[in-house]
């Protein structure tokens, strides 16, 4: 048994030096800093009681760094992925409550369970399920779906629980003559603060002569040092009993304890299809961070690994009080501008988060969840991306209406049913377009051996001979189209006696494909009209011959070009005709 | 509008004579011969009063007479509909009961409604889903289905009802000992008359001089004259109350009521799927052998015309106490061979069929059960081809297993979940196939501008120059793939400063293959390598202008042909290396 191949963090260190510990140890403190408040902000937003959001920092990141392809993806609680768990947990069990938490475990378990079993089958193309349309629609959608979600902290108001997105904003319309005015300037001002921290820091930080590299590193960590800020505040002044700002509170501290989520059939069969969608998008996120970091030193991201680990990852959270965990786009670039060589930054960032869950939780009592909230909402807001929209609806309305479908698709029905709905919509519109393949009928062009599109081109044609070139594989999808619309043209063509069907843009075909050819063959025969094939590609030459089809298709021919057809065909009539261009 | 376009039987009588009403006279007194045993017997496959087979024989013939776009399909109760109708009612209503019945129509309903609005929508390419493996294994499995729900009337006992098909068979092994021997003999024999009344029929009455045509409709009306002949014998010698045959018996006369079925929401969503179901089996099945009797004098058929025909020939059977029709196989070779030139044969055959019900009911009621099931069994013996599932397996394993996996679902699980394994299978085998697409490295025949593969041929390679040519459309199934597979490429040519993606084999580009190649030049263009296109077919280059793509590129440039690009860019380093063939 290869270790290093079945725990890519050793095979990573070989010749590990100084500069990389280095590296690692900065990274590691770096992005413990960051995860802190986002872990306990993830966790609200899923349902849970916030040292959850700590628990699932622990263990998942740990094993992430030991068997994760990638060196520097940070893995750990992301807001997509809580989102939808709060969506798959709340028609279940009260939010919050230990049978809701224990739902959450078994959540991620489930989600452990399919990601190793299709990292282990090497399915990783399960992930092609979802379109960059329907992802693009998908984050977007999701991303107005949290900041939704966090409007009520921001306006320090209750709303009842909804089940559809486009009902929490009903209750929040409902709910705005209660708003607290002091929780809402308080939340103005982290907004305001939080957004500052961004581009304009950067931007300030560089002007007063810090690296690129840097600045950007500290405008990214201003959001911790904003939320460290409101806790000093609050605690000092006393805030939350002063303004009745609503404060995260005591919580218990200690490590979670390690157990089995309470498995129930029914349970396992009502969080199935969260866990599947939770799967793919934690996947094809995971991956797409992980290989952008890749990019950038030659490092490559094996897809099967990641869902190894990653499954991994979430077993490790099912076990100590975790909920699904991905890997994070902001935290993983933090991860690696902060210097991370290795996963062993991941490990070490561990360890510092139990240290926090052990020893620290009490300085958290007085952290504003109007202030979690702004983080949350800032963070989120860099994921919407209506410009992706204009530019697929440029590029192709079907691509476009495919984002917004899925977009509105998440926001009416939620996220659950956004993925499904994105996924059939996706595969619908390639059929639908699969279905349809361009086909021409072409002749040749004067003096050469080049045939093309009578349409376009000045070429010859001859009565007996029709010569239709098809520029799409020949499979279930397109199949009868392809038998239908060749019948259409030999209609057009009564003299015919021979037709031609031009493969060279045929890269495959499948047995409906094969089937159907078959019964144009015999339809044709039956009109006393022979079928023979030409430009036939080796991959393609080879299953008709597995078939036994080119027997099948005699008197008819395979010929290597088409211009050896015309000279094999049409001396049997030799009258010529003209087409001019249409 | 039109009326000759929509109601395509009035386009088809342009030019009718006497020969076409002779023709159309004969074929439908053949048919309604033929359709009178099997729509009593499909009445009681799909678990309905036998009255309700005629009731199905009358309206829905003569509405698709008017609409359908073929002139010699003959529309009716069909087996493999009877079986799926029978699926979907049992677990709601008590078999035969007015609930159920009322149930049968508003699914007749619900496969108008849905078959109307796809050819309305002009979506005849949703029957793409069935691809030619998962019909081969539906057909062969429902009717292996079909044959063991008919086998306790061969053997004369009372089984419970089952859900799935395996069931149903344990049941008949359980309920062996108390076969009626009776029965069991006249069932033998009805067997072997069946059998006998096809090909060697046929063979003997050419031998004796009629004509192949003649001989060949004698043999396929001889299963009529065995049950006339049966009736005649159980009802004179009184085998009924003499031997304890069970017999059709007494049945209400008279044409159907006209009626809306009882609506209700809760029984729509439940028969949803199975209507689905139907709809793409009974349009399959029916555009297929539409095809086949019209390709045989030229005639089309036209797919979204069909769905609008069957639609409403469903939509005439729910408000007429049908249940759901589609066009049967062997009797539309029987009425196309019987001499049948337009939908007038099939309004002639449901006049008939009215007047048998309203005046001639009586004459069943001596029918055995018996001998209808040994009609079924030896009807929908012949669609079993087993031999497809050995020609597929050697075409390619997937698609055999395909064929396999889809018969077995039907066997275990039933014809509604082994419709859905089907498509999804085939899909998921689709995208299996399609994301893992033929890519190859490709150096100069040298002396030549010819590129070929590395791998194969003895070619001239340039270590700054990786030239990769992939045989696939660029789409969400394959983009990762072929971004992952440019970057292990490139990993083996470390020296390489420039790829071109030779795009010869790329009929299609859609958002996810367009946003991959994006990500690819980033990715390279952050380790100084520059990304190229070369033979990028029209559609591909116009989907390319239409993103910008081409400004997203530089410095990378789209090069007409692979030589171009290796003279522009190998000029920039003139080391030259040649790889040996592997």
């Amino acid at each position: 048994m290869n270790l290093w191949r079945h725990i890519p963090l050793l095979g990573h260190l070989r010749g590990y030096g100084r500069a990389d510990a280095a590296g690692d140890g900065v990274a590691s403190l770096v992005v413990t800093l960051m995860l802190i408040p986002q872990s306990l902000a993830y966790a609200l937003l899923a349902g849970l009681p916030v040292q959850y959001g700590l628990y699932a920092s622990i263990l998942p990141l740990a094993v992430y760094g030991l068997l994760g392809s990638s060196r520097t993806l940070s893995v750990g609680p992301v807001a997509v992925l809580a989102l939808m768990t709060a969506s798959a947990l709340q028609p279940l069990a009260a939010t919050g409550s230990p049978e809701y938490v224990s739902l959450a475990m078994l959540l991620a378990g489930l989600v452990g369970v399919i990601s190793l079993g299709l990292g282990l089958l090497r399915a990783g193309f399960v992930a092609s399920l979802l379109s960059h349309p329907v992802v693009a629609g998908f984050i977007t959608g999701s991303s107005l779906v949290i900041i939704l979600s966090q409007l009520k902290h921001i306006l320090g108001v209750r709303v009842a629980e909804a089940h559809y997105p486009w009902q929490t904003a009903v209750n929040l319309v409902i709910a705005l003559p209660q708003t607290h005015l002091w929780t809402l300037l308080a939340g103005v001002i982290a907004l305001a603060l939080l957004v500052l921290a961004r581009a304009p820091l950067r931007k300030l930080l560089q002007r007063v002569g810090l690296r690129e590299s840097a600045a950007l590193l500290a405008s990214r960590l201003a959001p911790a040092l904003i939320v460290a800020l409101s806790m000093l505040l609050v605690g000092v002044l006393g805030l939350d009993t002063h303004l009745g700002l609503r404060v995260v509170g005591d919580f218990p501290g200690g490590l979670p304890a390690l157990s089995l989520p309470a498995l129930s059939w029914g349970a396992v069969t009502s969080l199935l299809p969260a866990a599947l969608a939770i799967v793919l998008v934690g996947y094809v996120e995971s991956v797409s961070v992980g290989r952008t970091l890749g990019a950038r030193k030659g490092q490559r991201i094996d897809p099967n690994q990641e869902l190894v680990a990653l499954g991994a990852a979430n077993l490790a959270g099912a076990v100590s009080g975790g909920f699904p965990v991905s890997g994070g786009f902001a935290r993983s670039i933090v991860n690696h501008d902060a210097g991370a060589r290795t996963g062993l930054a991941s490990l070490l960032a561990a360890g510092l988060i139990a240290l926090v869950a052990l020893m620290a939780t009490g300085w958290f009592a007085f952290l504003p969840q109007v202030v979690l909230a702004a983080t949350v909402i800032v963070a989120v807001s860099t994921l919407i991306d209506l410009k992706e929209l204009r530019r697929l609806w440029k590029f192709r309305r079907g691509e476009g209406a495919l984002m917004a479908l899925t977009m509105i698709a998440v926001l009416a029905l939620g996220v659950e049913m956004g993925v499904a709905a994105g996924v059939v919509l996706s595969l619908a519109a390639f059929l639908a377009r699969a279905s349809r393949p361009h086909m021409a009928v072409v002749g040749r062009v004067p003096g050469t051996e080049h045939f093309r599109n009578v349409k376009r081109h000045d070429v010859q044609t001859w009565p007996n001979l029709l010569l239709v070139r098809v520029d799409e594989n020949l499979f279930f999808a397109n199949a009868q189209f392809v038998e239908d619309h060749l019948e259409q043209a030999l209609a057009a063509q009564p003299g015919a006696a021979h037709v031609v069907l031009i493969a060279s843009g045929v890269n495959g075909i499948d047995a409906s494909g094969l089937h159907a050819l078959g019964e144009l063959k015999r339809r044709l025969a039956s009109r006393n009209v022979t079928l023979h094939l030409a430009e036939v590609k080796g991959p393609v030459h080879d299953a008709l011959q597995r078939a036994g089809f080119e027997k099948d298709l005699a008197p008819g021919q395979v010929f290597l070009t088409t211009h050896q057809a015309v000279l094999a065909l049409q001396g049997q009539n030799s009258h010529c005709a003209s087409a001019q261009a249409a």
